[in-house]
């Protein structure tokens, strides 16, 4: 089994860091003269990721934009999935679950395990009951050779306010941050990365120990420029997935376009270090 | 439109304030005897429910358990969420979503939407990305009659490292009970509604102001007392549900056994106030 850290450290030392967002909502979908059903939501993600499929190391579809077409956009996203597997790209589902006990154990069954529908290579988990409930999904990810992304410091701005808040003089998302080094430590691989997002003027945490990757969304349409990473994640850039969603979408549906915009930000990416 | 505060509060006069969890995790399938498939998981989803269907004022299915199989588990819940509706009880799908902008408003649109295939009466959302981050849920709920359970301070003990962090001397837990408060009282409707475990020593949040309901897990498997309950939530325990999964199922899958120890609860819970 080769693990996902591995997996991930080779496909963007081929095609650059860029992580795009597979993100149908129904402004997009118009945007690609789609209409806001099955058809439109199988068209634009399985188009996109066909665009690009040789092109973009890593992956990221938004559940909720599949789950809101009920059970049959979720199988929408398997396709979706299936064509990033087969495009020798990573797929981070986009899930943000979090739960307790055998309840993270089932969402990480649905995620996460050799063999289900909707597995992926790894998903974004929320700790808002604590990192420590998240074990389920970490050991799972662990022993499948997959990952999990942890959201530490998101990109909204109403995130600071449970983000910024502070236990024993260290924020909620130092926490989250130490805890991931620790985790990788004690499992002697990288299986736990971070979401870091890169809308704000200061990092606002220190990655010092961490050793996994940090998704940064929010390039683009949320106001984040590729041209900030370096100076916001210091020599941790050099793991840093910078994810644009709206931005490469917009440049759809034509290809060639497509892979233009996308051929320009995976350059921006690959300046950073 | 009747809204889901009336809704809730006409069902709970008429049955009582138990909410029975629909958790069908493997161990629970296996002590009815039942495989660890789809078929398992119809089974003992719909059978729950059909058992307790005029009995039980709130059903809570745990999305996790579906989802762990993938689409078709989440026809399964579709119907399962059929079956409350028609038996007059009301449903509050444990989905824990939490997300911003489009995202929000797309898992809103799935779980909160009319005619959504899952669709349910009210959601469990997750605050990490701030009670800001909820609004196009709450937005929606207001629209469509529906409410929002915001997870507040849940019953783990892992969560305190999140959820009792201070941010201007306040908790975030406690944060997220004032804001919740200042959102009723500008919907003028109680949409927002709160999770507060029941396995604490002491509540650690200050009600005062708060109008809508608590949904209180942990009751039994967890630790968590019925008889603990008008001393945590003092005289908002009127509006408590104090939420028995396993500890319901365990008697199950006879059905005068399931009706006899959902009656114990019923009394026990309609004795503390």
């Amino acid at each position: 089994m080769i693990d996902f850290q591995t997996r991930l450290a080779a496909v963007c030392a081929a095609r650059g860091r860029l992580c795009v967002g597979v993100d149908p909502h129904g402004a997009t979908l118009a945007g690609w003269g789609l209409d806001d059903d099955l058809g439109g939501l199988e068209r634009f993600s399985r188009g996109l990721v066909a665009a690009l499929a040789d092109q973009v190391a890593v992956f990221k579809p938004q559940s909720g934009f599949f789950e809101a077409y009920g059970p049959r956009g979720l199988d929408v996203l398997a396709r979706v999935l299936g064509d990033i597997a087969a495009a020798g790209a990573v797929s981070i589902l986009d899930v943000k679950r979090g739960d307790i006990g055998s309840t993270m154990a089932a969402y990480a069954r649905a995620y996460l395990s050799d063999g289900a529908e909707l597995a992926a290579d790894a998903i974004t988990v929320s700790p808002y009951l604590g990192f420590g409930s998240l074990t389920p999904a970490v050991e799972l990810a662990a022993q499948t050779g997959r990952g999990v992304f942890v959201l530490a410091r998101t990109s909204n701005p109403e995130g600071a306010q449970v983000q910024d808040a502070l236990a024993g003089g260290i924020s909620v998302a130092q926490s989250i941050v130490d805890q991931a080094a620790t985790a990788n430590t004690k499992l002697g691989a990288g299986v736990v990365h971070l979401v870091l997002g890169a809308t704000h003027a200061e990092l606002g945490v220190d990655l010092a120990g961490f050793d996994g990757w940090v998704l940064a969304p929010g390039i683009g349409a949320q106001g984040g420029r590729m041209s900030d990473l370096a100076r916001l994640f210091g020599a941790a850039v050099e793991r840093v997935l910078p994810s644009a969603s709206r931005e490469v979408a917009a440049a759809g549906p034509d290809q060639q376009a497509l892979r233009q915009r996308t051929a320009e930000l995976v350059v921006q990416g690959a300046g950073l270090s």
